[in-house]
């Protein structure tokens, strides 16, 4: 149960298999930052390549190919007052008739207030003077790295995690990678202040982040896609293209999850998705898009008690 | 004013120009019956070919095309105890690989508890025995006749609105259509008393409905897809495959939306959606599927005001 | 065997179960003529409503649902010198970044040389002043009248036929249709002088033309989707959208077409489509795109003979 | 102008920026083997881990990013006298319906004849017992390393190359590629006695190469995505999912092409292609898909003479 502070002073644009920054025990935690997605730090200096750097990787002593990494999102707190949007929607989220008239627009600033724990546009944009949102830190792209020697770009997302860009992604939060290396080799960048469903202007309120995530290790149960659960539900992440592709892998990992996890077969959980799924749109930006499936807790109670382990 | 009861003889199995039953003004409502989409009514017996028959065609007097249809659902109420759902995850949904061990499995029948607003299996499967879920009545597939002589079957939907199967169209929700005929047309049927995002078993609990819905017009108000608003968000309806397209269409409008309704520009409204914007899947399982693009009021409401008319 | 000569006087934007034009019995041969898509007819003159106007419906004494509607392109000339396209590529082919970038700019005249068989721009396009192609006609849009009541757009296509707008439904071709009314309910129009694959700007050469087309019954076979012959190849038509869906359609009919006509099973049309299996982008414009899946005529002479009937 | 011979002793699993076996100017020929995909060598023994193992790669001196590959497939020869296919379609490429009854069957065997250049089962399988298919070699997968760092799996391709399956990489071809590391870093593997478009079965005739290729280098000139040249036609591969978004980028690539070494505008590449185009689809199986967008030279030989490099 060790508490691991870590500064780093490297980053990675890919999640591979990196030489180790660190080894953790299951049950320990790290204390680290992140840098924002164009490498910008605390100080909004530029210390790293942009396109979401990653801190780490952390080797986890014991994971295996076939385990399971858990992390639990302790704390995900913006560390300075600034972060930066893009203005523009993404041309692909659009009618292609309508991207033909897409304007160009520079990106904009935002205040982070953390005693009102909201949100404020620090660059003028006619009709959103009085705009407040409320903070909502979410960390973007984080994995483990991928099998058979891949070093995968941080601006895409696959089983092994990756830039998903899911705004579920935050404080509290418990999640589960399938381990495809010795050690598991985990790594995190990208924090959001906050951040729509879908990432539609192709980022979030982009900000270096102070975190702290508690590792652990589920020996021997595979999984095939990332998972996670909060207070109300359980979910499973698809990533791919189309957003079809997406919801099929999400779907699928759902379906193993409530037959391995509560002994239900095809039919029981088929029947229990159609009436009580919930999806949400991770993003629709990067190269793979992110589609989210949910289960409510509340439904599952009503279940058979999960077995051991899950 | 006026309220006017209407008992159906027959129905359409298509959304088009057909022959008018009733007559409405704006700000009239019609208490009408559905049949269930396999074309039983509140007694159980078959009186409509199967695939989603509708009740209807109204005649608003007055609507013409280049204006927008007004519906408010006030009631939708399944008036009969049991309804059916399929059993079995749609073969689209999953990962092809999935698909090929998809098992054959009968339909199965749910009770409806009115009193304790729930519902529950009434067909024996193994691990659902407990389970008990909310009530949650909703319109699958209702809407008004499209232009140039086209008549779309209820199994699909477009612009006009159709088989959307979106949980979202419930009771105390406003619906705006285009409208692309004199009198608008409007047709609706394929109640279901719960379903999960997607209808993604192919079905919901269907079942035939008690309903009433107000009728109402923006005269030379044009918009291009189904919008809609509840207490606490308002949304547009995106219908089309992929789930990308359907995405594209739905934001596009909201996009329209935020500029006509809220005089936004495109950056704007692009700023705005980039960080507040919720999706929701209406249905991936009819030829069209459905996305929905929402937008909170409480983000609405830190805008200049609403023009007058929307 | 009769020849039946009609000229048309009425169009439609739809094809549906219109009231028939005219009664042929399976063998005769309809001599009629087309309008263009912008409903233009021989002389220039627009005739009709644009958007794909069909001459027909044709009546097919004995045809019935669960048939299959044979059509041998006798002819198909374009029966006036000039025709048009546009002259900008659909913001849905090209990446949507770059979509942003595609200029506005009129359609294009083109000439049609029926002595050297070929058209050259009547509009000045800087670059294109020397080029000349080979004058390929072919016919846009046909099909039969839907199930159920539907009356389908001209816009799109379906299992029914429609809007496929892929350039091998040429001159000497042999095309199958599903029959789902009774009398099959023939139309046809959207002549191209000439098309690329995926009628990516939107547009072939639209023209008008003359067609002379003999109609034939396969009674008792029931198909899936438009098939097709021609010397070289058979072929079947998808038409969806995404573009996957569509190949999903031909492929799975031609898999059938092996089955029923050869006599292989899944094992061996799998193994041969595997090594021989062409495919062709029939249009990626359209509301549904069109994929067509071939095989050789050479390589199926090397299989058991094909049954009778097929 | 020097020709090298190279025994490969291992191979890569992944395309990146591995130690370079051997370095060449441009001008220069590479002689060297392949293993099939499952990595076995001329004699059958398997010599390397399965999944389109990689001879290289190969350092092109001179090569810097920004620059541009040149490949010419000199010879492609199968070096053994089996190969092997898989016999059931994917589920992929088929209705999802219909997947749900695809067989499991093992792979079949094919006999390469090389004196009569034809292939033929070598596994009985019913019905295709006579079944004589031309011997056409293609070579699968090979690319160059990628930017910032990736080493991207063996199973995919993107705008590096990789495993695009198109069965128009054959003897006699030119491809381009862009360079993104000093060197170029250029691997190869894959080869297939004969592929169908799609490799819809997942596999072609898999079998192990003897190649040779010549490589040169087009300073400064930078490309987007693959390209490539035969006797008749220039082409452009668009490698993603879904099979739509493969054509945009392969359609895109081919726009620049037109405008940077025809000088064509974007009116004037849109006019010619929307009449010319030609689509083929390179696989529908792997992680991306791969469309080929093909412009006839007989078409280009009637535009201005091509700028010098190209």
């Amino acid at each position: 149960m060790e508490r691991h502070e870590f500064q780093p002073t490297q980053y990675h644009n890919t999640i591979g298999s990196h030489e180790p920054v660190l080894h953790m025990s299951p049950g320990d935690t790290i204390v680290t930052t992140t840098v924002d997605a164009m490498g910008c730090d605390a100080t909004g200096e530029q210390v790293a390549t942009r396109g979401n750097p990653q801190t780490g990787p952390f080797f986890i002593d014991g994971a295996e190919p076939g385990d399971t990494l858990v992390l639990r999102l302790d704390r995900l707190t913006p560390n300075r007052p600034i972060g930066v949007t893009a203005t523009v929607l993404a041309p692909n989220v659009v009618d292609p008739s309508f991207a033909r008239h897409l304007p160009e627009h520079p990106e904009a600033e935002w205040r982070v207030d953390h005693e009102r724990s909201e949100v404020a546009l620090a660059s003028p944009i006619a009709g959103l003077e009085r705009l407040r949102l409320p903070l909502a830190p979410m960390l973007g792209c984080f994995g483990v790295a991928p099998a058979r020697g891949e070093a995968i770009s941080t601006a895409t997302s696959a089983e092994h995690g990756g830039n998903m860009d899911y705004r579920g992604f935050r404080q509290g939060v418990t999640v589960y990678l399938p381990v495809f290396v010795p050690g598991a080799l985990f790594h995190l960048g990208d924090g959001h202040a906050l951040q729509g469903d879908g990432e539609i202007v192709g980022t979030g309120i982009e900000i270096s982040f102070d975190v702290e995530v508690t590792v652990d290790l589920c020996k021997g149960e595979r999984i095939g896609w990332p998972r996670g659960e909060d207070e109300e539900f359980i979910f499973t992440a698809g990533n791919a293209r189309p957003l079809d592709q997406a919801l099929q892998h999400a779907t699928t990992e759902m379906v193993r999850w409530l037959e391995t996890g509560w002994g239900l077969n095809t039919v029981a959980a088929s029947t229990l998705l159609g009436q009580c799924v919930v999806y949400e749109v991770g993003n629709v930006f990067d190269p793979a898009y992110t589609m989210i499936c949910k289960v409510p807790k509340r439904v599952l109670s009503q279940l058979a008690p999960p077995r051991p382990g899950r």
